[in-house]
């Protein structure tokens, strides 16, 4: 094999036939490198080579450029002889490596010198060592230097590999806290600490243990059992008035839907649509006829109903919507209809499975004239679930997230209900059936009517960052207990102290405690809101609904990324936290357009604060 | 109703009260108003803050501040006797509004203005206009604008509102190809075209239809009876040498896996597990007796494998890796081990249900000394799928997408394999019982198996860019049908016209066709390598891995957010895409980690280009 090796190889082969004092060569090729290596060990001027070629061949980059970077250098040494030159050529040929024994005895060279000379600060400076000082070593410095540089090898660093033997790293503990955790959570829970404690109890409970089975109709169920009992528990119906039977406290709502959020977010969501959407909407645009019919069997769930206002053609553009709601004074009677099938509610959760009622939003018409987008209360189904004649429903089927809740669309085929059941706080039709409303612009009411509901952009921001937290909390802990790379010899450390780690998961974490204030700061605002600063607190919600629900986005895409595999099993929750919050950036307003609508208001703001700009 | 108003009104009470010639309103109050508005429409003088009344009626934002500002400019205009100033005020009273008839009557007023005026260029002038050219309003000019931007009224705004109605804006067809499909179909396919119109045409057949099941277990074996399929067709072959019944095309394996991209992800990765890892690796690291025994079984799927590099500890630090392979020179065997729990082989593709051999990557272990990680072929199961004595297969469970992989984990329990079954291409022990090897630094050696090993980092990226394709081609068609908003009174527009959404779409456009040549040159780079530029394009790759499939998760994010509800449901495929996708960033070399060697190989070429730097 090594007679193989340097026939293929020019150089060597043309040692061997120029030198005829070495004839011996031919005849041990095994015997001769022996003698070569032997010599080559005893030659003090040679060693100066040593660290060069231990440093080469032991990393993980000789290439043939960098071969030819040494031969060249080799060849320009005048002080080398040739039989010289070709010796160090013979240690550079990749076809013919070393062996480990020779790499090993070079290390143990280069360390021992190293002990004997502990000032040396170079590798240059080796050489001279290993070259027992020799005075022609001395005058290649800068060319020395050069050739280290062209190789790419980064002196003090190579040094320092021999030195330290990762003494001096043993960073492997994981991080204690360095703060009074009970202290923290106080100022995170504030006043809402004894709701938010008896929420997190009873989602610790075994019947919430997660449910992670794939099949859709399974997981539904599950979460509208959940839903159940947390109804039960008089969560559910936490903001309505005592008189309903209700809790009267909207702080603590909030709260609710934000500490169910550390469980599952299809429950989360299906209790908002219960509690919320449908509940609210019921108390936000209805009057007291209604609260008296409905607001306590929603509380209860023992009514489950949904929030129908997004038409497979008209989402964010709401205004447009094509339902309609018909007015026949005859008989005192709404007809709710689907004009064609893109006019159709879509994405309505609770509708594929178990609302048995909805809020519809649909164009009045009376008497040919439109009036338009107002809100009704529909049956859906009867107390069996059957659903009722000229009712429609559809499945949204499977989704990137929120599976355990049943989104559906809602066709009416000239469904006729009564006068009664329009939610007429904002508008009405009176006794002759005329349209009356306190707000006469269509336009204007209109948003009224969806500024009542402004509680959902409070709410939602609230569950993503619940989310993001959960997120963080899993890869932080992770990223202190995994280990990878560490110095050469010593222990892997936790990924958690290298800086891109820390940079990639604690500003998201510090963000995250920023928005946790911020949302509290807008929640504030809404609870003591005067009519005077609906606007601002409008703009606020949209805005940090925005800016909540997409930092939610990003921080669980790096939490996953920064754990790895391991974050890419669903096991580890960061697959449903991800895709569940998902639609967050889209749903209660679709987060480009509610950033329009903020920069409106700022730039109305920014320009009034100028005063009259002369034309 | 109207009393009650009234008297919750102080300031309108107080007129009701002082103007005793006003007596008669306290008999009709409906009357008295009809009245009052009836004076209002006749003082030509008063009808000057019609436009302004108009505007803060009927647009969203009239509230109790816009009331203050508009009050204190109505009681500081001197012009103004008190009855006309109260008259004005109660034109502004929040709980009750002027009717909708009122307001209509202003609009006509306003517009019969502007056609009659067509010059008028503000607020202002029209209310100059309407008061019948009044001199005491022309006075009032600039406190009239301040008011108007106290109001945050933009005029020329306004004045636009009454004028155009929607007649200009009309753009609502849809994008036409400008340029021909066909010849830029040839630039990006180039040489390729003719394997990519055969992937195309098989994964159009009837068998290919997606599966939209759930349950993973029918997933996988769809998946698996494709690749079948695939294999029948000499496409899982294509790299291999001809000799062993290959295609000896790997440019063509790479568009395969590009273009099998366009349809399922798990199908793709199970296609490059078998035909990439697995084969790939045997053909890398193994010798003509491993080519002879494997390569063909492997090409035709009838033997199906894994790539078992990866353990639980050790991901991106594979020089970690702790699983052994011990070498009994009495039997000449090796005894494949894992050591603890933790040393499991993870997330290893084909693994839970299909692989009947694997590339297992073990610590070589001769005589008691460590001779670093070298990779073993080792049986998992029989033929029938029957799990072998000492090993034992975990299941990695669902995933956040590729759940048609049969992702596993696999221990070894002293697993006694033949001393031929180490792949021997870069090292191997001789008859004596020695390690050999033409790479004496184990590091070194290691690393120059993965590079060979690079084609996995051309083939991930390429799988990449296809995602990325499929999801803006999903957006983009989307976004130029679907309509929102739209002119007042128009039609709603393609939400693609909108410059927002040309933004959020059409550069990721554009940067997926950058990368897509990025992607090509790299390709073409690896296929005409030389053994001087194999760090270059190992560094090149790497780079171009991370980029291009970073570059897909924020595409894919992009795209869903831009298909708003319609990108959550699993039918629209962006929830496959980007979940499938997400592992992209992790897997074949952590992006992260990855990006470190692109920084330190480009810092060692940046410094050497530097030439040596004096200390």
């Amino acid at each position: 094999m090594v007679l193989l090796i340097i026939s293929n190889n020019s150089k060597i082969t043309r040692i061997l036939t120029k030198n005829s004092n070495r004839n011996m060569y031919f005849h041990n090729f095994e015997k001769v490198f022996k003698i070569e290596i032997c010599l080559f060990m005893k030659n003090a001027k040679l060693q100066a080579f040593i660290p060069l070629l231990y440093i080469v061949w032991s990393d993980d980059l000789l290439t043939e450029k960098e071969v030819l970077t040494l031969q060249e250098f080799i060849d320009s040494q005048d002080w080398l002889s040739q039989d010289e030159k070709q010796l160090l050529f013979s240690k550079i040929t990749i076809s013919n490596p070393p062996s480990r024994q020779d790499i090993t005895d070079w290390k143990k060279k280069i360390e021992q010198t190293i002990q004997d000379h502990p000032a040396v600060k170079s590798i240059f400076e080796i050489a001279v060592a290993l070259s027992q000082n020799d005075v022609v070593i001395h005058d290649t410095e800068t060319s020395f230097i050069k050739l280290e540089n062209d190789l790419g090898i980064l002196g003090a660093e190579a040094i320092s590999n021999f030195k330290t033997k990762a003494k001096t790293y043993t960073v492997t503990q994981q991080t204690e806290a360095s703060f009074d955790v009970q202290k923290i959570t106080d100022l995170l829970d504030g006043e809402q600490a004894p709701i938010i404690n008896k929420v997190k109890s009873i989602i610790s409970r075994p019947e919430f243990k997660y449910e992670t089975v794939t099949d859709i109709g399974v997981y539904r169920q599950k979460v509208y059992d959940w839903c159940k009992i947390l109804a039960q528990e008089n969560l559910g119906n936490m903001a309505y008035p005592k008189q309903y039977g209700g809790g009267e406290n909207i702080a603590d709502y909030f709260s609710i839907m934000e500490t169910l959020s550390y469980h599952d977010l299809s429950l989360v969501i299906k209790f908002g649509v219960q509690f919320g959407l449908w509940g609210m909407s019921v108390q936000s645009l209805g009057t007291e006829k209604h609260y008296a019919k409905y607001l306590k069997d929603i509380g209860t769930l023992k009514l489950p109903g949904c929030f129908a206002m997004t038409e497979t053609h008209h989402g964010s553009n709401v205004k447009g919507l094509e339902t309609t709601a018909t007015y026949h004074h005859e008989n005192q009677t709404f007809t709710i209809h689907t004009p064609h099938e893109k006019a159709q509610k879509e994405y309505i959760g609770n509708a594929a499975l178990h609302g048995q009622m909805a809020t519809v939003f649909a164009k009045l018409i009376i008497a040919g004239h439109d009036y338009g987008v107002n809100a009704f209360v529909v049956p859906l189904r009867d107390e069996n679930g059957t659903v009722l004649k000229g009712i429609t429903i559809g499945d949204c089927g499977h989704k990137m997230g929120l599976n355990g809740v049943d989104n559906g669309t809602i066709r009416f085929d000239t469904v006729v209900i009564s006068k009664e059941n329009m939610l007429d706080r904002f508008a009405s039709v009176n006794d002759k059936g005329e349209f009356e409303s306190p707000i006469p612009s269509d336009n204007r009411r209109f948003f009224t009517m969806l500024g009542t509901l402004v509680g959902g952009r409070i709410g939602i921001p609230r569950s993503a960052l619940a989310a993001a937290k959960s997120g963080l909390t899993i890869a932080i802990k992770y990223s202190d207990q995994r280990k990878q790379f560490g110095p050469e010899g010593g222990s892997e450390v936790p990924i958690l102290n290298y800086r891109m780690h820390q940079r990639r998961l604690l500003i998201p974490l510090a963000k995250t405690y920023a928005i946790h204030f911020a949302l509290h700061y807008l929640t504030k605002r809404f609870l003591n809101k005067k009519e005077a600063e609906m606007q601002e607190i409008e703009a606020l919600a949209a805005g940090l609904k925005s800016y909540s629900t997409w930092s939610t986005t990003a921080i669980l895409q790096e939490c996953r990324e920064a754990c790895g595999g391991k974050g890419y099993l669903s096991e580890n929750r960061i697959d449903a936290l991800k895709n569940d919050t998902e639609i967050y950036t889209t749903f209660e307003g679709d987060n480009t357009v509610l950033m329009q609508l903020v920069a409106k208001n700022r730039l109305s703001e920014f320009r009034k604060s100028f005063g009259a700009v002369p034309h």
